[in-house]
């Protein structure tokens, strides 16, 4: 089939976008060129006003606007400063805002570490992450990262990294999750469940 | 969590690309702006060279140059021009095209009949397809569609919209698809299987 350079230059733009495959960025860029004017035109002119007024911020690495660096979260005043929450991505703050259960500061690392795709600690805002910690001003750190490989490897090496700094390391709790059945667990989440027991 | 206009605009609007949903679109606005230099940078310029190059095919509808309208498909000599492929979606071309079982001509529908999302023959490329079968060289129309409720209301509208007009309506034959087996088969692919049996 005859294809384009500028169409597929465009899909193998779309395909570096997380969890885009080349099959979803060909049919996203085929329907992006069909809708010209519409679609096309809407996300080049969005694109463009994030370029211009969005900026990740320097203190947790969320996404907020330039005029407001560090973002809102981070300055908020009523929020506890000596609690910090290590998330792997940006977007795992959403969630935890939204359960109500939280009301310290974030910092994100922008990943995991994974030896197998050659992601190390450098390649993480751990760096960032000793900066804040340099006042003394934070006194527990509560590692909210995910229960893979990856997280588990990144919550061990920053338990053991910040080790003796004088803050305390804490993780989230393992167990079944809300709503679930014994039934439907798998077998490590019903041994960290019943390892992790409490009084009922 | 505090929330900014401009990203959830960049979000909307990626979510309206086939396949994507609010949160992946959520991630993936964060991710643009977190790469403004690189991702989003060559994204916007992708998009203008796309706007300005390229273009939907005034015959099949695929993705074409702008300078190469009617495409390069729909214009090769050595294809049979009385042998229509009719298509849901351009991008069901490239498989046929893999295939290498037709060489006749294509044109997409850019959808299916779906009452249940409003959808009906007016807003598919039907007035085209007639255009195309006007100067009577058009001898048969293969419907390659899909074999889902839609692809079927879609096939027997066309069948009985053509009946009369002077061609031939195939379809794509039903049956099991290479590799599978009959033990991992839905009732209604071993029904049609049956009922389209051949000499073996």
């Amino acid at each position: 089939m005859p294809t384009n350079p500028n169409l597929d230059r465009l899909a193998a733009c779309l395909s570096r976008l997380p969890g885009v495959g080349r099959r979803s960025a060909e049919r996203m860029a085929r329907r992006l060129v069909r809708d010209r004017d519409g679609l096309l035109n809407d996300l080049s002119s969005s694109l463009a006003a994030a370029a211009s007024t969005l900026t990740a911020c320097g203190l947790c690495g969320s996404v907020t606007g330039r005029d407001e660096n560090p973002c809102r979260l981070c300055t908020d005043p009523s929020r506890d400063a000596s609690l910090l929450c290590v998330v792997e991505d940006p977007g795992d703050i959403a969630g935890i805002e939204e359960s109500g259960g939280f009301r310290g500061r974030y910092h994100a690392l922008m990943g995991s570490i994974a030896p197998a795709k050659g992601i190390g600690p450098r390649d993480l805002r751990v760096r960032a992450l000793m900066d804040r910690l340099g006042d003394g001003s934070v006194k527990e750190v509560l590692l909210a990262l995910d229960t893979d490989v990856e997280g588990d490897a990144t919550a061990a090496f920053l338990a053991e990294f910040l080790r003796g700094k004088g803050v305390r390391v804490t993780r989230l709790a393992f167990g079944l999750p809300a709503g679930s059945g014994v039934a439907y667990s798998d077998p490590v989440t019903l041994s960290r469940a019943i390892r992790g027991r409490q009084e009922a």
